[in-house]
């Protein structure tokens, strides 16, 4: 089963995914079951108290779960959000931030993410996300498994 | 204390909150501690399948628990999300979405509130988020009360 | 197909739930995709503070989710837990408490469930929970359907 | 500020946690916002499937976040669960199942713990835990900081 590259998750972004490209994520790196994706500093992605909104935080651990899950099965494009629990740690500083994934698990049906995020250069953990994805069949990669 | 008016909500979002701005966010009614909110469907909001991507559908439920809390506290525009959990029903239809949100508890330091939402139309559930806002102190409503 | 009854729900928490049998839960009510489960205030169910320990609240929501799902496909004894979110929202007073489960998706492979807890007698809410439920396949209801 | 110590630890469960002493809890070790904490299988924790009941995970789970907090702040007995979300990976085999928590950020009021939950033996993840701490005032360790 053939994982997905850097490259290719990139043009899925600027292809499928518009609201991940006006964020700005940036796939940095790609392997089984494993992701790294930066969102750019913008200032309009804050909120009152000059931090980071936590909408574009939860979009980024979304992106990077995906990424992950694609990692491993580069087949599963139609892959959906189940469900997503976030904890945030700290007001973010107004720098980049990193996304890092793993699968915590990967089954047939169902995919279990865990992200970490950080303020990328001093590398302060910011928020912490687990979440799980439903895998379409993989014998019918284009059908949706919704739950 | 005062509440926060449908008017007013939309100047903060207008002015303060650039990501709910780009993503179209309408206030369409605040009480206390109640908030109704309306995504507008836009085609670059879709993710593939065509449904309405997970991290918009986020951003208008984290939307909605902050008009919630304002509701009840007009002057807690600092109040932060501190978690948030999302289980997602069904894909979302192309069409316009709605999110109810409603307060379990106010606390003097956290808020917990509860968001359904609904395809509108048909009303159809297409999520049910829970999560804490933490509260900025009463009389110090510049400072962020991050955990 | 089948739904369970309240008489066949408390002839499995005897025989096949050992735990929910020593904290005392009783079903008292068990529809379509609905449960009521209470717990019986016992002493030594108790934590510092004089309150209901947490974890006991939470055995009692994973039950009432169980038997809301069981209220709808009574084969579905397999079912297992997937994920769980709960948000407490005040301390419970040394009384019994109720949990309401409402199946908020019924899907093939997995149900959504949320369940309110309350203390009775005044019915203060006191926590909020919801779910997921992995179901064994229709056909195979003895085999279990985890992740 | 001191730290709690595994043995002061068991005496509170043994004195103060009926529940956690009923399940048969063992604390292992206790650090600096860690702790490893030990469910010894037995027979009557089990639910249909032969595996370890759900309950008694999120329980063993919610008591290595305690532990970890108390590690930290031993004065913080009256700490309590204010959110806990679980995400189960896969059925327990019938073996010791151990807890290892650690804190994601301690804060003045609120601390973020994470757990992970393994089969003892084989070392195979079966769940993954993320959950917030409100805690009491440091001035005032015997008043419940419930949000």
């Amino acid at each position: 089963m053939h994982k997905m590259t850097v490259a290719a998750f990139r043009a899925l972004v600027e292809r499928d995914l518009p609201l991940a490209r006006w964020l700005g994520f940036s796939a940095e790196a790609i392997g089984e079951g494993k992701a790294t994706i930066r969102l750019p500093f913008r200032d309009d992605l804050v909120r009152p108290g000059g931090t980071i909104a936590g909408p574009a935080m939860m979009a980024l651990a979304d992106c990077a779960m995906y990424a992950a899950v694609l990692g491993m099965r580069g087949d599963a494009i139609m892959a959906v959000t189940s469900n997503l629990s976030i904890h945030f740690l700290r007001a973010p500083k107004p720098v980049d931030m990193v996304a890092e994934a793993a699968l915590l698990r990967m089954g047939r049906r169902l995919a279990v993410v865990e992200v970490r995020l950080y303020s990328a250069g001093d590398g302060t953990p910011v928020a912490h996300i687990a979440g799980t994805y439903a895998l379409p069949g993989q014998a019918h990669g284009a059908n949706i498994a919704v739950p």
